[in-house]
């Protein structure tokens, strides 16, 4: 994760709508009290430690009410900053900056502390060969910028969305009638580009998967010495990722179990924010 | 919260942005190994306790992958759901219900997640007067349905945006000038029926708001004992907000306090998605 | 009115509206006889005395246009401009300023025969305390434009929406079951920064909304003479408005009988459109 | 104009705008103080004689709101109707009905104040063989429906826009070098269904048109004596068409002159609006 | 077709949706493999000898990913291309110009396609009268794209869709209830700017078209032959044109049969695709 | 390809930018000569041999025009239709059906093309082992529909997008610095669901690729004995797929070379329009 930019396509239109459902017809506070030409020279400043995240996002938000503004200070996402310190300074329009604060704030705060969250669990694996996945229970409307949150964070993707990655679970089983020939429809069906994931719930469903043809096997709830038995019972023919019930308390336990790829819902619906806020400087004002 | 109901205007555009990012060109596991006129009927599962919100926007979801579904059990928004119970039975074409679980689920789990939370915080300051708001720290895009969540767990709503009220916070009085010269500007240039409120952080400050015509105050991050003290000494002259640190178990220090309006961010930015999963009836499947 | 700088986002969905209404799929006439490398100074003058407004917008449509044209002259919105003077002058590709033309005609002469009536009544008003307000009866599409030309003019708005101050009128009462209920309803579930405002037809209805709690009383078609009579009867316990039937012959009238608010529907359903014209300058074209 | 009816597509987005800028994120009247389940009856009644337009639309505002609404009397744009009587009742959910009042207004007020004018327009040429024209003055997203209201009025549109007619005028002449370089170019490169007019301001400028090959001429700003010099020297050869100036109390003079068409800016940029009003039924609520 | 230029307005939403069905949530390849920062020079090179069409789309398009990408070298629009030479030199970020690539080609490629079968229909007429005139078989979505194509190849555009242009049709007619009543109508009713075409299928419907007035009548499948007759009979009274079966083997048949117009549906459903590919410099990468 | 069904999410984007650019602000022929109430029988009917795609689409159309209109017989998607039978009959309002005829006609010609095409080559490859699959070479707008008119032909897909599966081409090569390095990138880098597969153009890299850990590899125009000798080589370690000057003449010697895939541009790039057209019953006019 060094470098990768996300193009603006990715997330106009979520900023777009939480600009208008913020300030709607108008933000009646700073028309009322703000003179129109006044300029300030605002920081966002980090109040908790945590991992960077939506800082080109924070921008675009800045530029949207403010075209002119400019950016004289800025840390990258990804970067690990502790409390305290600065990570954007945006000198702009004064009223602009009031308008742009909020938003900016709630996308920064929520990506970052996936993406914190999302590093926790990196380190809490450390030295194994475990992958830390995301999911697809992410909050509605911020599907690929809490991926790139994830991938700030050290940690990988699971498929993007239903159309990149075939993960026959049960009620798929149920309604295509068993394991066997859900795995064999898709093969068939799907293109070449794309593998089979099979969701299991025990080991004897482990063995139906391997048998019916599955390139990779999502171990659905197992505790870890299960999730090793599995692993024991698999060797390397097939890939296995565990879901469900992992915690940070956990986590190391189940990489140790031998499987390769552990996703966490709540990297991306129950991450608590990231407390950074905006700050005008005092002596511009002066 | 008895009976209200959000037009589907609300929060249409949401929806459609996850379903897209959900579903994108198409769900490969369903084409692949669904049959396309395969029936079923599916169970949506409370799995932990919880304050039901968004039952209406999941049956949106599922209306629109498949419009002649149909809704035969269903808990109302603002119910406490206990672990177990169903909240919602729906009918309808089998792929349709596969392709909108995880949409469906994503709100529902979220917004019970803030339901539950607001109540936990309404029943904290029970038999007080204070109330228990929202803030503007709300997810993008899920403004209107988090701060209707707010409302079905019990608590109360601040302002929707920067539109609907007047709030002077530490950077417009600087920008302006002053607390007086703020509040002035905003009774001078606001319509009639928009109050002020003004945030200040000491005792000095908030009887500069006083004396400069504050209709409300917010007390930013003062512990319990201190706005005790704003409480005296204001005696009912204007209402008082408590903003900042307030926490389940110092909520009730902050209401006995003497404030008018708690309000709390984490409602909306870090409350814990509720649990919650969707079950293809075996018996329909037999 | 002094400055105010409208944001793009305020208007930009009705100008693109407007533009894709004229020129659809293109501009026959111009494609046809105008060379495409055509450069052009044109000039808006006005041709009737009128209150400016719009200006911003104007130029706004002319860089849609052409985005590398360049205004070398150009008045402020809410100025006073004689008959004859010159408003704007933009230099750019020829073929653009003209399929531009019309459209931004038909906002400035729109939001300038606005203002221009806001400022007539106004200007009747003098030295009265009432304010001059608009209502909700704008045109489609062009609510935030109109009422910012009302603030052009000098005069003041009422609520912008639905959404942002509470006004019980007599459906609400029927339907709620009477002013006292509907005014309880009000202040216990609208948010601390709304005042509520109540329509009354009668002296005997404005002590019942005195009576519940009304912090501001609309007078619905009171005569002067009438209003006069409330405002006696309420003495200043209340913020008085006059609504309906007010003309620039009978505005002063009312301001004198002692109400706060006067707001005038013709502001922005009935205004007269300023006489405005587009004119290329001769000796560029010799 | 008997029976036309405008689809949906053409008027939507506009409804959609209109209704977006009044309710935003909800109507905070109608949902502290309206039961949720109440039902309502509505009439929208006439207070001034007019020609109504934007039955339709109405009923497209109020299924949007209450989409089980039902209409039990209604009557046809186009028709006059009185001062007093019905035009529309609508039976639904009453907070939908109070919600969509205004904007279902705004909409009827402004078109029914076209279509009336357009009316008086017809009705003082009667007997000629002169049609009353609408022109490009339209007002900002509403072309369409306003045109749709010069028909119900009884009066003919011009063109849609810049894209189904030639209309060369003084700019265009200007900058394509003179009037028959503009004519020839639009005869040659424009397609074979559309005709080529011309603007003059004089009659030597007519003279020029004619010998060009103009196919209509638009006298601009001619008074009616100097109209009727030019239909004289035209003699029926190209079709007429004067703009500029025409009132209801010279239009006749005009029509008399011999003109084939009378196209009037002031039908969409100035008719002032009809007087509508949306009554609850009393005994409804008893 | 020198150097006219089409507004980006008139294509942006169908560039935009190209881009979004192909890059989606992301390039995986180039966001793996390609180095962030990594710039590079592509050429767009001509394979097959080809009528070029869409150089600034395809502009557009690299724009929309690198807003800073520079373009040193580029063929017009209009001009022959013989297979081997480059049209446009593109200078940006590597990873831009890859997600770029397959957008920008196929609209060129087909855009391409249509002008460089035009222009061998227009080149098969050389020297006669007639005109040849595209259809309204146009690609869903590239209707005005395409209809420039047709421009740049050197032909006509027949009218823009339903509402530029009158042609009545044997469905219009049966509906009508007779080619005298449907021809009436639209003269009575369309504006006077549009001229009226009707279509016939034999000799005795064009006699009946002539004497209810056409003012263009369309020789439905006519073979050469009749297609003569037809003129003859007519003898410059009305225009005529030609449509269906028209090939480049028999076009030149129906050009020196002495009609006017020669509409080709195949120039927009049918037109095979421009070979065309874009190449990244090897020195560059050396 | 038995019963597929797309969902309209999938193609409204494109239906209602095709309706739009078609009929803008009205179709000016059927509004003036179609009686507003009059209603009709049309029938869609095949007068070319093809197989049948878009038939739901083309509904669609026709509901967006009458939503109350029926459909009595109709044909699937994936039938083969010979030249002259009926394909769907529509009851409707006679003028929506005239307005929606030729964006119905667009569509269902360009879909049945693609569609009729992808059969020929499936045919034409009957009895081996190797897949037809399409490519990104697709209409601007019409990817999904397109890629399913080629499964209804009962060929293959490649993958929807750049996002759904690594595909390394030259540009990518020469850009990430050799095969090895691009490979290497694209396995660590890409979410365990996507397979990788790689572009050569020679055998040479063919080994390259092989030795790289490649999982699939497209075989860049090498012509049928070339693509022979790749696969002898392979051996079936690999997938392999061929692409770029397939014919129906050639596709047979690609298949029996053993190769796995083989993708043709032409499907989607240059396929012709199947002809069909619409015909109002003559009875039901009588």
């Amino acid at each position: 994760m060094t470098g990768e930019r996300l193009p603006l396509s990715d997330y106009e239109a979520i900023v777009n709508l939480a600009l208008a459902e913020d300030i709607g017809p108008g933000d009646v506070t700073t028309r009322a009290c703000i003179p129109v030409e006044k300029r300030a020279v605002a920081r966002l400043v980090a109040k908790s430690d945590h991992v960077l995240c939506g800082i080109e996002v924070a921008k675009t938000i800045f530029n949207k009410l403010d075209p002119e503004c400019t950016f004289s200070v800025g840390r990258a996402d990804g970067e690990s900053i502790p409390a305290g310190e600065t990570l954007l300074v945006v000198s702009g329009n004064a009223a602009a900056l009031l308008m742009a604060e909020r938003t900016a704030l709630n996308f920064l705060q929520r990506l970052s502390g996936t993406a914190t969250l999302a590093r926790q669990f990196v380190a809490a694996t450390a030295g194994t060969k475990a992958r830390i996945l995301d999911t697809r229970k992410t909050t509605p409307g911020l599907r690929i910028l809490q991926k790139y949150a994830v991938r700030c964070g050290g940690a990988f993707n699971h498929r993007a969305g239903l159309f990149d990655g075939v993960l026959i679970k049960e009620n798929h089983i149920r309604a295509a009638g068993g394991i066997a020939k859900a795995i064999a429809a898709c093969r068939a069906n799907c293109h070449h580009l794309i593998a089979v994931e099979v969701e299991v719930a025990t080991l004897d469903e482990l063995d139906e998967a391997l048998a019916a043809g599955a390139m990779i096997v999502l171990l659905d709830n197992f505790p870890p010495q299960q999730a090793a038995q599995a692993a024991a019972r698999v060797n390397g023919r097939v890939k296995l990722e565990v879901s469900g019930g992992v915690t940070l308390e956990n986590v190391r336990a189940y990489a140790e179990a031998g499987v390769d790829l552990i996703s966490i819902g709540r990297l991306t619906h129950s991450a608590p924010a990231a407390d950074i806020s905006m700050l005008f400087d005092r002596e511009i004002w002066g």
